[in-house]
């Protein structure tokens, strides 16, 4: 699942690139729209299933910098779908040229605040986006 | 009441100098701490009196821009208080020079997310904090 | 010329809305879209005219909030072209209802810092923009 | 080195924590107030040096939310000077709670653009810092 973005400069920083911590936003669009496309939303895995998602870790590798009005494009996948997690991992390119590798991993937590398991719907659903 | 504030990257733009919307952080710390050093915080409007306050207007006036690493200085006013509103002005400065001035206004809305009055001890508190 | 936009959480706040500093970048995507259906990018006044075009001024009405994941349109027009200045009006909608309504002014200045005049070209071609 | 940062409404998600992005800001806060507790900061780098130091790496466990209003500590520690890297390792407490921990890997590029090596003065400046 391919998205594309424009940068603005509300996302770069005054070394002229984009800000480190602003591709943690190109990410989450990445994964919000592979799974939109995939007819899952958050916003009804939160109100349906009463789950929400949050990233217990990231890890981005920056190979060169994105700039002011670059149309970059973003790949997502899921990579991993275990009982406690799912793993996403995301490409940032600029045309061919990859600017960024990087991967979230997300915890399933219910209303409580408490880790829980995927329901077995939702976990077969995700499983079904991993690409061999 | 004053605070400062030290600008980071992740505040700037390519442009070499504080993005246009990063301004509106340096107000909401503005304001927050002016009233925690009144004794008043967010968190117990919110929770003891179920109010939160929303902006409903912002002006900004920008004269000189802030630039990495600047030490700002945000100095922060109640300007007026009346049933439905509170009005809070704000000046931006480096050393002596102003950068920028600016002001919101923020209208009590209840649990339910309805326009309300504040309650009478609230109201008299922030009005104390109105300078003439 | 309205684009629309994706909410992310990225934007929201823990008051379960869009923060209202991140209307700004709104304004930022509707008036950059704006001169680029015309044409008009900013990189390329940057770079072929030596311009930057900062902002002096912004103003924000918000009128309902915005929230996690609704897909917004920005319309924005140009209302005024003046030796020294521009002004952007927008208009931020979640279908027919509006959101916020703001302006912002921008007045040109060259590579060395200083206020300066529209060239004549380029300010003939904003003031196309100029809806009556 | 610990610096202390208070978590503003912008800071935070309609999921009512801190967004997983701006964590990243705060471990820029952390390694700028270290190498200005040394005597050393970014803009003197960028200037005297003619070196940047952008990001190459980042890596974030989170363990538990920040949340509004919270006053949380970044230890910052530089744990190896390498000649074409440096990293710095953060974790971020309030109290005695650790909610994340991460680091990043720094590269020197000239005012070229290019890798290079740090200088002499430089690295062993840096060097100082790593904590045994």
């Amino acid at each position: 699942m391919v998205v594309t973005y424009r940068v603005i400069y509300g996302d770069t920083d005054c070394g002229g690139v984009m800000y480190y911590g602003n591709y943690l936003r190109l990410f989450e669009i990445g994964r919000t729209e592979l799974l939109r496309a995939r007819g899952l939303t958050y916003r009804e895995i939160e109100e349906k299933e009463g789950l929400i998602l949050p990233v217990v870790e990231v890890h981005v590798r920056y190979k060169a910098p994105a700039r002011y009005d670059d149309l970059l494009e973003i790949e997502t996948r899921v990579t991993e779908v275990a009982p406690h997690r799912v793993r996403f991992e995301y490409e940032i390119r600029r045309g061919a040229e990859i600017l960024a590798r990087g991967y979230t991993v997300h915890a399933p937590v219910n209303r409580k605040g408490r880790l829980t398991r995927f329901p077995e719907d939702l976990r077969r659903r995700l499983s079904a986006l991993v690409q061999s």
